[in-house]
């Protein structure tokens, strides 16, 4: 008899999460059926979609949704075996009860001396958004300049080791000096701290004179006006986020885009990536080729402690990770 | 010695523009040089990019610029003779000395019963712009639902009949009973007027209860707020026009478009005809073909006198127009 801790929304947010929003439960989990595997969580991850997530795919009461990286304690379904480790999509719980379906397995090569956590950041989804999103959406060719926002975060990082290698300049901003000297430290070509400079344009202007050919989006809101008015003619920009108005009780306002859309012949596409599942293979291929030559750097802000989920959460939230967010049970 | 009357852009427009901002004047133009065309406007368009296009590329004084077709009067250039048709970027006047590098010669196969005043619409930039729009920025497949508005207006009939003729569903707005009854007569499948119904998102439901894969958009602003909305997951919006936005004194803002965009994977995309320049011929072929065919039908608005042309641009302004609105010397 297994006995699972999970969090559970207790109450949709209301603006900016708080800790009284979640409710740690413990549940007694039932027996395995066929085809069944039993979890225990290793690493699990945070992320800025679950806030926006929460609202339209979770009631309160339900465990919080997420990924995680379990080891198989018990298996009813020859393809995982005990022992083994998956990514599974069971949230916010320390063990739990999977059909199996909703399962990936690490890849058998996963090197010995890479931390399984990276299945969840660098060579998990994250890795696999900026991957997709700057080959498919940005569609940034070698020489073009890109700037990405919140360019010390799980994506953006990504977005930026992999736009050096193809051969662009990167023009990147986050919110600490901290952060500013880690994406220097990872070769972006132009970095600043977003909330110091005196104005952002003026400061997107100085790090590309002649404007932006790409723009990899995790922000949104006024940012992204300002961004507007120095992309340059046929320039794309991919949507992946909009952590500036995941909070927001009530939707904000900025200027319509429709003009400077029209006459810059701009490009703007919002993006989810699952739509590249089926090219999953090939996309983590690549990242863990990267990372095993030390072409992608990593980092990890590892919070330990499942209890302390919620705080990794809110932290994540208001900027406290540089690279990717994750709980170590 | 030939006198040209031509309007000036006597005021930069405030808001809607007025008559004060225009001016009548006439001059002299001087004798051909080598390599040049005296040409004598027969008709002349009124566009809506006319009026933000006035702010960016004239000072107070020019002549309004614009697109017409013009007889050739006299010629110090092979390439065009005595007696033919041009169309012309001459702009806002009767008569004009051109170098001939800004003429493009009339198909020679036009028919003798078209007018040749189509070929500032149906057969002309507006036809392009929407023949490309349509299939390039659209990507319109067969069965898909595609929304447009300012419908009964130059490009937007012809979106309209060519996504008809290409299969799809098309679904109409513009904003008068008039339009609407043209538009049915033209094949679109669900038309109504915007300005009447109570709620465009109703009426939005109503016509396309499952919601649209496309949308040609000519309007922007508020109506666009509630046309992003109901697009359906991978829609794509072709932001060919912002006519709600043209005449504002100061930018207006709307709801933040990124959330949207991200959770329905939408792809907006801002375009000027002019990027498909080299496939011209191609679109003012298959354009031709179908107006011979009878399979695109054309309606003009036609205002009387070159005197008329700053009323004929107002008023296209105000939508006063059923399909092209042209100026007749």
């Amino acid at each position: 008899m297994v006995r699972a801790k999970c969090w559970i929304l207790k109450k949709h947010f209301e603006g900016f999460p708080k800790q009284s929003d979640f409710e740690l439960k413990e549940v007694e989990l039932p027996p395995l059926k066929d085809g069944e595997v039993l979890l225990e969580a290793a690493f699990l991850s945070v992320d800025p979609y679950m806030r926006p997530y929460s609202r339209v795919y979770m009631k309160e009461g339900d465990t919080m949704l997420g990924y995680q990286v379990a080891k198989v304690l018990e298996s009813k379904d020859p393809t995982y075996r005990v022992g083994e480790f998956v990514i599974s999509q069971s949230g916010w719980t320390t063990h739990a009860v999977s059909k199996g379906k909703d399962l990936s397995l690490l890849p058998s090569s996963w090197p010995g001396n890479l931390s399984r956590s990276l299945a969840l950041g660098t060579i998990g989804m994250p890795g696999l958004t900026a991957y997709f999103g700057l080959s498919e959406i940005c569609r940034m060719k070698p020489g073009e300049t890109i700037l990405i926002n919140a360019a010390a975060g799980a994506v953006g990082n990504v977005v930026g080791q992999i736009a050096k290698l193809k051969g662009g300049k990167v023009v990147g901003c986050a919110g600490s000096d901290e952060k500013v000297a880690h994406l220097k430290e990872l070769g972006f070509d132009e970095v600043f701290n977003y909330k110091t400079v005196g104005s952002l344009e003026e400061a997107l202007k100085k790090a590309s004179p002649e404007g932006y050919d790409c723009y990899f989006d995790n922000v949104g809101g006024e940012f992204s006006d300002i961004v507007l008015e120095q992309m340059k003619k046929f320039g794309r920009i991919a949507v992946c986020g909009a952590i500036s108005q995941y909070n927001n009780a009530a939707p904000k306002k900025g200027p319509y885009v429709q003009m400077p859309m029209i006459f810059k012949e701009l490009c703007m596409e919002g993006f989810l990536v699952t739509r590249w599942d089926s090219r999953k293979e090939e996309g983590l291929k690549a990242l863990l080729k990267w990372v095993e030559e030390g072409k992608i750097k990593y980092h990890e802000h590892i919070t330990k402690g499942f209890e302390n989920m919620p705080a990794a959460f809110m932290g994540m939230l208001k900027g406290e990770n540089t690279g990717k967010a994750v709980v170590k049970v």
